[in-house]
C-alpha cells in the first residue's frame, strides 16, 4: 500500500479532545455534560418550517443555484443595518460577508495574514476549534491569563513588548470555557493595545445572545476607529448550528482577501441556508425570541449552578457565568483532574477535561468544563450528583 | 488607518477571473454566456419541496443541531453503496466524508498533502477554482496539455521524470473549460504512472452525471489497488449547487486527516443540506432523475451546438463534448481572442476568455469557453448571432 506523506501543518495536528469525546459519546447510556451544542428546545423549529415552505414555493432557484462568494446581497444589508443599530459598530471603512459558520472566519483570517510562524495572541483558556485552526497554519500561540473580568492585560502587555503578534483572538462574552465577560475597561485597554503595539483583534462572540442576566456591554469593534478589529458573528446559537451561517464584519480591505479565500474553500456558504436566516431576521422579532432563548437557557444555568453547589460544594469553584452555555470549574487541590474525568467516563458521564482548551497542552490544570445547555434537567441532576459521589470518594 | 500585511500564500492570489465575469454579468440586459451554473430547470424542486416539510416535520433537531465533521453517517453508508453499485468502486481501505461542495476537497487534499513549493499537475486547461486552490497553498502547477481524448500522456510522463508531482489533478468525464473525456486507455495510463512514479490522483467527477451520450467509462478509482485515488464526487450538478453538498471517497489514513482539517474549517456541512440530499437519495429514483437531467442537457447542447455551426462554422474549432456544459471553441488565426471577448461585452454577450484556465496565465490561448446549460433557447440564440456577427466582422 501506499505510504502518504502529509504536509508539515497537518502532520503534527491532532483531532479535537472535544470532538472525539463527542463522538464517544454518542452512547445513549451516557450522561453528556461534555458537549458544546446549544438547547435544541431554543431552536425556532416552526418558524424555521414556515420559512422553508415559503422559499421553496416563492424564490426556489435562487435557493438551489450558485450564488457569489459574498453571500446573499439582501442578508448582507440587513445584517449591516441590524449590527449598526444593535452594537453600533461597522463604517464606511468596512464590509460584511456571509461565512459557514464562525469557525471559517478564524480560518479565512489566519489565511490571510499569517505565514507560518506568525504570532497569535489567545486567551487562556479558549475555544480549542479556534487554536487547532490557528495551530493547522503552522501560528505560534501565545498564552494570555484570564481572570474573572477577561484576559490579564498587565500580563498581555508584559509579553507582547517583545513579540510581534499578528492578531489577538478574544471571546469577550461567557468565554468559552472560562464563562467570564471581559469588562468594558478592558475591552477598552484592549483596543489601546492594539493601537499602541500595532495588531489586530479578532472579536468572536457566538455567544452575546445568550445573556440570561446583566446588559449588554458594547463591543471591541463599536469601539474601532482605525481599522483594527475583525468582528465574527453566528447564527449558531440565534438560530441553530446545524445550518453553518456565520458572518464577518471587517475592514475592507481585510474582507476584499478573505473573500478570495473563502472562494477556493468552499465557494459560497448554501444559499437556502442564507434565505432561511434572511426570512427569519426579517419576518420575525428577534428581539422577542432572544427573551424567549434567554429563560430557557436561565433556567438550565441556574439550575447547573445549584446542583454544583449542592453536590461539589466543598470540591470545586467557579465564576458565576451571566450566560454562554459553560461553568468553569475548578476542582480542589486533592482531586486530581484526570483521574476524575476518568472515573466520571466509567461512571457514565462524560465532561472536557481543562487541558483541551490550553494554548499548551502539556501545562497542567485542574479545571474541568461542564456544559448546562444540552443536557435535559434530569440528566444535569443525575449527572452533578455522579460527580459529587467521584469527588467526595464514594 | 491601519496597513495590513497579508501572508505570502494570499498575497499574489487574484480573485477568479470567472466568478469576476458572472458578478459584472449581473446586469439583466446581458446574455451570459460565461456561467458556470448548472441548468435551472432541472433542479428537482417538487423533491426538495416534500423533503423539505418532511425534515421539519420528522427530524428537526437532527436537521437543525451539530453533527460530527465526518457527516450524516446514514448518507455516508448511502453513498458508499451507491459509488460501489454505479462505479463499482471502494474497498476496505477506503472511506467517505461528506464536504461543502466538491471545491472543499481539493482544499482539503493540498491542506493535508502539500507544502509550500510542491507540484501539482494539472490538465491545462482547467477549472480555475482548483486551480486557484492549489495556488492559494502556494503550490506550484504543472500544466499539461489536453487532447481530443484528455491529457497527453507522453508529455505527461515526459514531464514527471524529472519533477516529483505529489498528485495530479484531472476531471475525466466533460472536462471543464475544454469538454473533452479521458479515455479509457488513458484512464489506465495515468494510473500505470501514478505506481511509477509514486503519486496520488485527484479524479474530480463533477459532471459525470451530465452524459448526454455514449456510455460511463470507468472511474480512475475504480482501477486502484495501491490507495493512490482520491474521488471527488458532488450533489451541485445531481440535485443543485446551491445545497452545496460533496464527498469524498479515499484511502482512510488521508480521509482522517482531512477530516482534522475539515474540522478547523467549518466544522461540518450543514446537517438540513445533508439530510436533503439524503432522502433525494433514498426515496427517487436516482437513475429516472439522471436521464431527466440528459434530456434536458442534451436538447441545450444540441442547441448550442447547431448554432455555433450556423453562424461561427468556419470561425471556430471544437471537440464535440459528450456531454457536460461547456464547449471550447478555439478561434481561428485572423481573431485576436481578447479583442473578440471584449467586443463581445460591449454587445452585451458574456463569454470567458480562455486565458482564466491556463496553469500559466501569461500563456497565449485563442480559446473560448461557451456555457450550455444556464442561458435560455432565446439568449443562447440571441448570443451565438451576435457572436457570429463580430467574428464575420459585422
Amino acid at each position: 500500500m501506499t505510504e502518504y506523506i502529509f504536509s508539515d501543518r497537518i502532520a503534527g495536528l491532532k483531532p479535537s479532545a472535544v470532538r472525539e469525546i463527542l463522538k464517544s459519546t454518542s452512547d445513549p447510556n451516557v450522561v453528556s455534560l461534555a458537549a458544546g451544542n446549544p438547547a435544541p428546545e431554543a431552536f425556532p423549529k416552526e418558524e424555521l418550517k414556515t420559512i422553508a415552505t415559503k422559499i421553496f414555493n416563492e424564490e426556489p432557484i435562487t435557493a438551489l443555484q450558485y450564488g457569489i462568494t459574498e453571500g446573499y446581497a439582501p442578508l448582507i444589508e440587513l445584517l449591516k443595518e441590524y449590527l449598526k443599530k444593535r452594537y453600533n459598530m461597522g463604517t464606511e471603512n468596512d464590509e460584511l460577508i456571509i461565512t459557514s459558520g464562525a469557525t471559517q472566519i478564524m480560518d479565512l483570517l489566519t489565511k490571510v495574514l499569517c505565514n507560518e510562524g506568525d504570532v497569535v495572541a489567545c486567551e487562556n483558556p479558549s475555544f480549542i476549534g479556534s487554536l487547532n485552526c490557528f495551530r493547522s497554519y503552522n501560528c505560534k500561540l501565545l498564552g494570555i491569563d484570564i481572570e474573572e473580568d477577561g484576559i490579564n492585560v498587565e500580563q498581555f502587555e508584559e509579553k507582547i513588548k517583545d513579540c510581534k503578534v499578528k492578531f489577538l483572538y478574544t471571546i469577550p462574552n461567557f468565554q468559552n470555557p472560562s464563562g467570564v465577560t471581559l469588562s468594558v475597561e478592558k475591552r477598552q485597554k484592549v483596543y489601546e493595545l492594539a493601537k499602541k503595539y500595532d495588531f489586530l483583534v479578532l472579536e468572536d462572540n457566538p455567544y452575546g445572545d445568550l445573556r440570561v442576566e446583566g446588559e449588554d456591554l458594547p463591543t471591541i469593534k463599536s469601539l474601532d476607529t482605525e481599522g483594527r478589529v475583525i468582528y465574527a458573528g453566528t447564527f449558531s446559537k440565534l438560530i441553530a448550528p446545524g445550518i453553518r451561517v456565520g458572518y464577518v464584519l471587517a475592514p475592507k480591505a481585510l474582507i476584499s482577501k478573505m473573500t478570495v479565500g473563502k472562494q477556493t474553500e468552499d465557494v459560497h456558504t448554501p444559499m437556502f441556508n442564507q434565505l432561511l436566516v434572511y426570512h427569519f431576521m426579517k419576518d420575525y422579532d428577534i428581539d422577542e425570541h432572544i427573551n424567549k432563548m434567554s429563560q430557557i437557557y436561565k433556567k438550565k444555568r441556574d439550575l447547573m449552578l445549584s446542583l454544583i453547589d449542592a453536590h461539589l460544594g466543598d470540591k470545586v469553584t467557579y465564576v458565576k457565568p451571566e450566560g454562554g452555555m459553560f461553568v468553569w470549574c475548578k476542582l480542589c487541590n486533592d482531586i486530581d483532574m484526570l483521574t476524575f474525568c476518568k472515573e466520571a467516563v466509567n461512571r457514565k458521564v462524560a465532561v472536557v477535561p481543562g487541558t483541551a482548551f490550553l494554548t499548551d497542552e502539556n501545562e497542567k490544570t485542574n479545571y474541568i468544563r461542564l456544559n448546562f445547555s444540552t443536557p435535559t434537567d434530569d440528566d444535569m441532576k443525575k449527572g452533578i450528583k455522579i460527580l459529587g459521589d467521584i469527588a467526595n470518594g464514594r
